[in-house]
């Protein structure tokens, strides 16, 4: 048994959502239609003005509706010098929630992967090159993910900074605060004790 | 620190879902802005569409964008004279694909609740009691949840089934196939002891 055509196509539409099967999709279409018009009515255009308006960066990639994001029209941000490679926009949320960096950010929109074509040209490395170039840019922070492909993503941009006489650094992997030894991994742990501090 | 406003207008009405909280929120309008644009518009026309023209079945009080609902208009469904009570249009769904029952369905959309101040016109009850009136209705049977609330929505309709001299039945509470007798609560035991039948 189906669905009439309009209430099918919501809960069709639904599954584009990350996460959202068959069943979360069909909930999420009954709890609109039973409770939430108003509140879907604002999704809806929510939706449509942002995938309409949202673009880009020109100069770190991160998304926003202007042609260059508040970050990158920081003067404050822009004088520190520092530039802070990361993989996703949520990187750059994560962050600027620690409330530590002053500095600007690059965003690649995601990481090396030349099983998946990504190649060098896909995370906008020539618009890194160019900032490298023209700004003055003191160090550059390599926070990508601390996965094989973030490793290989750091080291190639790493290799392509040593160009540009600027200062790249990596940010540091070891125990999580508040972690517990025992249910840490081996690798973590290991890169823990290689990147030990003087106390 | 904030995103760009219409990114944030995004992220913002995707918390209007159930079961989505601001990170979920956050995730979903990347992964629609990073990579399927194309899946969020037809979400944004989905939701316009369904939320302008879906609305209730007179009869059965499901939801369709038609007068009355395919499974109403049912010649044969109507004639089987059962007409099954359920609390949502998902549970509609979910005796649908058993394939077990042919007959037609009133969808309360919810169930009695004083305290909500939810009481019989808010069901529709007096439309069922039309149906009841008008239709050859041989049996009533009421499929509500086995809650507390759905008891006593059950209860209420069975009393006032009984003007219309229609037989009432409610579906067998009982241990759950496939299910362990070790894990399975002891009121759902105590109902199924007490139903039980001869083998």
């Amino acid at each position: 048994m189906k669905f009439s055509p309009k209430v099918q196509g919501l809960i069709e539409a639904f599954k584009c959502l990350p996460g959202v099967g068959a069943k979360s999709a069909q909930r999420m279409a009954f709890h609109l239609l039973e409770r939430n018009r108003a509140g879907a009515d604002a999704l809806s255009e929510a939706l449509s003005v942002a995938m309409r308006d949202v673009g880009h960066c020109r100069q770190c990639r991160n998304f926003t509706e202007a042609d260059v994001c508040d970050i990158c029209l920081s003067e404050k941000r822009k004088q520190s010098g520092l530039i802070c490679v990361v993989e996703s926009p949520a990187d750059v949320i994560a962050i600027e929630q620690t409330g530590e960096f002053q500095g600007r950010y690059f965003v690649l929109m995601g990481h090396l992967s030349p099983i998946d074509g990504i190649g060098p040209g896909d995370l906008g490395l020539d618009v890194l090159e160019t900032t490298l170039q023209q700004d003055n840019v003191s160090e550059l922070i390599l926070a990508t993910n601390p996965t094989v492909e973030g490793e290989a993503t750091a080291h190639y941009i790493a290799s392509l900074a040593k160009d540009f006489n600027v200062s790249v650094s990596r940010i540091a992997h070891g125990v999580p605060v508040g972690g517990e030894l025992e249910y840490v991994d081996g690798n973590t742990l290991s890169h823990a004790l290689s990147g030990r501090k003087n106390y």
